[in-house]
């Protein structure tokens, strides 16, 4: 997988992930009206809405950028209707040659960590195999340690699968823990995140791809470090995490920008792919040039304006 | 919610929740059979296989015990089919007058942790309500701070919900963090999960219920104190968090005794709910008195003999 992605990255010259990540207010006014008349007032009308709403986001970006992120919440909101949706975009998004990185920061112990690894590795019923959320990689909460990372190894290694762990995220109120200053033999002041990330550093080490990057990433936040006490932030981390691959939230409509997350990139101009949701997929709705007929051309647009913003 | 889990403890003065995480190894032959033939080998025949096992479990106990835990990682595992079969298990489980609580582990920023909140309190399609997951209470991993909780206090106050956020895991492998040392002025040689522990005390005035407990409950493995640095954890964490109500996995099969848990009740030994899944529901394939035919009858015996020895 991350071989994978960084050709693909390389291919369409463009570190950008999109975040598949609906809200009914997003939505189309034509594309909800329609739904609303066809499937009532129900979380089933919501589905199908982010169902077309997806799709044709999809056939709209699939040359321009390697991957998409749906976030399963957005989904899962709508229940058993929303998690199918959910499953038919990732599907759908992988047909079209599209790297999937299912959004899902799960994080258990044991046979529950083992039943989450379904979404790496599918399940097996009596010898018929099932791929059922059809990611390519998803990302996962560290909080219980390695027991949570334990299980998804073997689908990296066999299956071409990877992973991101959450090390830093972008939001303030993540310094309350991430930001913890350590008093531990031999990492005296090392903040709480920095000791998170050499375990990933270090599980990393377990499913390496052919490139120098592991299938085990890292995410970080792209705003991270101006809710960090560490000073040269990106740089650090990318120095710390050699053979980790970054994968960046919070671009765009949560406040960064190119500038921000320039030093998290290798010297090969590589180890990153960015993240935008709104500031891609609800592009129209910030521009008056669009509206609800061309919204996958502003999309494109938002999408070509964050490449061209990553590459200077 | 914190208020009726009290009073339905002190009515069936079991102080157990039973970890409803069904695995297909555990499906007695009988209904696996039926349902392979009804349904061939697919998610679909494992997600029925499933609710009969959970259905006959939720009657057969629902007087013995005050509440339940669904385990969502073991029917997420099956995709759409297994989600729906976990809200027809918490639907049913909550018309059979049991608590019901969503051991879901969630923890997003923003827009993604106010989805993740229909959990508690559904959804509102152009003002037709929905109650989606059915569920009393939802379990939730602070990795990224007040952001995760912050949408799930609003249904807390007003659709008298609850949450338990994770501070101290029952798992050997989550000591890699939530030991940590910290060095924080006014917190020297406080370990992370204190910190953690102390954040969630605070965030839990924000929800009071009637009887002297917070809405807003954490996380501690019945097996804590055997993983931690830290000397009398039951009595400390009890002294440190005297508002906040306790959801103690880890009993049973992971380990954890009667006896480990004391420290962690009250002086009126109140003030917790200790969870046993595999101990319970699977206990029919522990003792060969039973067998397929009476896997409820096994359960309510092991459910028996878990009240008993709390109540030692």
């Amino acid at each position: 997988m991350i071989d994978r992605l960084i050709e693909k990255i390389d291919k369409t010259e463009n570190p950008t992930v999109v975040g598949l990540d609906p809200l009914y207010e997003m939505i189309p006014e034509k594309i909800k009206r329609e739904m609303l008349e066809k499937h009532g007032k129900t979380p089933k009308a919501v589905a199908e809405m982010f169902w077309l709403f997806n799709k044709q986001l999809i056939d709209g970006l699939c040359d321009m950028v390697p991957a998409v992120k749906p976030q399963i919440a957005m989904y899962e909101k709508y229940g058993t209707e929303g998690i199918r949706v959910y499953i038919e975009t990732t599907k759908y998004a992988k047909e079209k040659g599209l790297i999937v990185i299912g959004d899902v920061k799960r994080g258990d112990i044991a046979s529950t960590a083992a039943a989450y690894a379904s979404h790496l590795e599918g399940v097996d019923i009596e010898g018929e195999k099932f791929d059922i959320w059809h990611t390519d990689a998803v990302t996962l909460n560290p909080y219980m340690g390695y027991d949570v990372i334990e299980p998804f190894i073997k689908p990296c290694i066999d299956n071409d699968k990877g992973m991101f762990i959450l090390v830093k995220t972008s939001n303030k109120s993540g310094e309350s823990f991430q930001e913890l200053k350590l008093c531990v033999s031999g990492f005296n002041d090392t903040l709480f995140f920095q000791r998170v990330a050499e375990y990933v550093r270090d599980w990393g080490k377990l499913a390496m791809g052919q490139n120098g990057y592991s299938k085990v990433g890292a995410v970080l936040g792209a705003t991270s470090s101006r809710f960090s006490i560490l000073g040269s932030f990106g740089k650090k981390m990318r120095k710390m995490m050699p053979n980790t691959f970054f994968l960046i939230p919070g671009y765009g409509a949560q406040g960064g920008t190119g500038k921000d997350v320039k030093d998290f990139f290798d010297k090969d101009k590589r180890g990153c792919i960015v993240n935008s949701s709104r500031g891609i997929i609800a592009a129209y709705q910030k521009d008056s040039k669009y509206s609800d007929e061309n919204f996958v051309d502003a999309a494109r647009e938002a999408a070509l304006l964050m490449q061209k913003d990553l590459r200077r």
